[in-house]
């Protein structure tokens, strides 16, 4: 049998989605689970998106252009410009997902052994995508206890070294749901010109923001054009996570021109997505103030819900869907599987992620997971009360103080 | 402004899309141009497939499984058995069309530096996944004057090093159209065998044989199930490109739990696509039949016509639809970027793929030229006619022997 890759081998498995099969098996078993563990939402995908596909009169469904069809990046330019962006439609090219989006940006600004600098904990698959792309992710640790806000720049300035090419956030955070804001985004700006490095903006969750707050870009930042990259998707805010549509976005045309060779290598991306993220484009407002009154009040029971929890402790986040909660237990991943493979309430149980695989730095996060409030209210406080009921019984429990928040 | 990488620097421009703006150009100056440089079929996709994003009742586009939905998996494998694959769905991850599945092979099987041998001409998007893993491609040359069959086996022996982990396929072959024989892959099974290399065969044209043959495919190889790994794609089999939906299969278990973790890294293949291809499956033989004679129809007026042109030497591929064409031109990149720049006949024009860029030898290829069969006969037989008179007029034509198929 020959040898598989040294380099396979050494892909992270998704904390996200390794415990699936463990999932699988409750549900055999008829079991309730509560799918609180991936960012797949169950609102509605607008009506404008599907409608799209359904009246679809095309005979052959066929490649787009590589950067995308034109049309399609013509009205995302309009989108975008709303927001003060600034761009044309030559500055974006449409990607497979978000995911794709990021690769581009990796294999186009960073030699393999390069570093990308990231706050922790991130979104755990950038682990997956780093080593496809051999660059070595730096992490620059983000605290529980302010919610998990932008690290002090000393933190970055430490980390800076001659292969440092760029620095990587997600704003609103996956899976931290900070929402950064303007000062925070300026520091960045200040650092990124200082070391002439990539700014790597994950904004898929660029929608989801609460409590009055606005989104604040990379792309709002003057002066650093050619540093800044624009990272997105169409999944989270038209809950249309299959159609695999999303965007890499750069006024650095070099970088453009690089990054679509990449494009060119795999063709196209979907144009089945295309066609349904153009018409979504059309959804109107109203739309999104329900989602957003939605998530609030799902990010309020669940947040509030937790905290109700002995031992838990939990910040509630600005934006996205998701938040860390710290476990009265010593190895949360253990904790995870035991909910599915032995835990039971009512014939129910809830499926969730372990933080570790969300951390750089060995050894931190080992007490944490991640949460996505993605269920609609009656299976979210279900859900609060199977964590509940399963730390009442789980044999691995540790004593904890009450809560460091203040600290 | 910080620098570009030096991988995204050195990526290859797809020779097939490279002339894309020349031909753009050509469009706004009113001109038709016929596309024959690119294997995007104008024969219409399954009303199958149509109809099942016409009914779909799905309220959310939701991710699939990261291996594609079981489903869909489970009716692809009975299409795979019914040509003696002997094959399960666990065997299978759907992919974001074949692309992806040759990344996952890539990157599963090889490390950085090592080599993968592939008969060349190959196609050309080889060499960009290839500088996107850190594969190196080792070419064996094929000879356009027995149609590009299978190198003689002591070519291929000549190129294994310690470095060698696999020898890649494509069969019928793009760009060449060359369909392998049953005894040609006995050849290679052997070396495979002997060597303990993976054998990665891109059958995404298998559905494309002509002339009463059929598909052999490495699948239908005894003794060889952990080295066998078969890139796949509805793309060219149901004239669906933009679905982006493909597979990669192997009935290796650790090989395929290695590339799950590059699937689950970028979550899910696109929905849409799935609902396209698992109807796609019940598309009626009839259909292919059609499909099958109507690009036979196109090979013979293409490659005849061809032959007919002085200078141009092609011989008749029997399978997928392209072939390579040598002409009587030093340089036939020039060639074509004046076809569309330069020359018009009747306000008409033909665009067509230099060759060069599907081989690894600099210096091979030259007077080549890649012609997909992608367009109706009324087209084809206009693009001929264009062809020839651009060559009655291209100043820098050259003169040649009359053919030297016969030598």
């Amino acid at each position: 049998m020959p040898e598989l890759s040294n380099r396979g081998f050494s892909m992270p498995e998704s904390p996200i989605r390794k415990l699936v099969p463990y999932a699988e098996a409750a549900k055999q078993k008829g079991r309730i689970v509560y799918h609180l563990n991936i960012g797949q939402p169950d609102i509605e995908t607008p009506a404008e998106a599907i409608d799209a596909l359904r009246i679809m009169d095309r005979k052959v469904i066929e490649y787009s252009h590589s950067a995308g069809g034109l049309g399609y990046r013509t009205n995302l330019t309009n989108y975008y410009n709303k927001h003060g962006f600034n761009i044309t439609p030559q500055d974006i090219l449409v990607t497979t997902g978000g995911s794709e989006a990021l690769m581009f940006a990796f294999n186009s600004c960073l030699n393999e052994g390069d570093e990308v600098i990231i706050p922790e904990p991130f979104y755990a698959n950038y682990n997956g995508f780093a080593m496809a792309s051999g660059v070595n992710i730096v992490p620059v640790t983000a605290n529980i206890n302010n919610g998990f806000a932008l690290p002090p720049i000393a933190d970055f300035e430490k980390k800076i070294t001659s292969k440092t090419k760029a620095i990587l956030i997600c704003n609103p955070g996956n899976p931290t749901g900070y929402l950064y804001s303007k000062e925070e985004l300026e520091t960045l700006k200040d650092i990124v010109k200082k070391h002439d490095l990539y700014l790597i903006a994950d904004e898929v969750y660029r929608e989801f923001c609460y409590d009055g707050k606005t989104h604040y870009s990379v792309f709002n930042l003057d002066g650093i054009d050619d540093n800044t990259i624009v990272i997105d998707s169409v999944s989270k805010r038209y809950s249309m996570c299959g159609a695999r549509i999303g965007c890499f976005i750069s006024k650095n045309k070099a970088l453009v021109s690089v990054a679509l060779k990449y494009a060119q290598a795999r063709l196209s991306p979907p144009t089945l997505g295309q066609i349904a993220s153009e018409a979504a484009l059309n959804t109107p407002q109203s739309y999104f103030d329900e989602v957003i009154e939605e998530y609030v009040a799902r990010r309020d029971i669940l947040i509030d819900g937790l905290n109700k929890i002995e031992g838990i402790k939990c910040t509630k986040p600005g934006g996205a869907f998701y938040a860390i909660a710290e476990l009265p237990v010593k190895n949360a991943e253990k904790f995870c599987q035991w909910l599915l493979e032995e835990f039971e309430y009512n014939n129910q149980t809830v499926m969730i992620a372990p933080a570790a695989g969300f951390y750089a730095t060995k050894g931190l996060g080992e007490r944490e997971v991640r949460i996505a409030y993605v269920l609609n209210k009656e299976a979210l406080s279900n859900a609060l009360i199977c964590l509940k009921e399963a730390l009442k019984v789980y044999p691995e429990r540790i004593e904890t103080k009450v809560s460091e928040l203040s600290e």
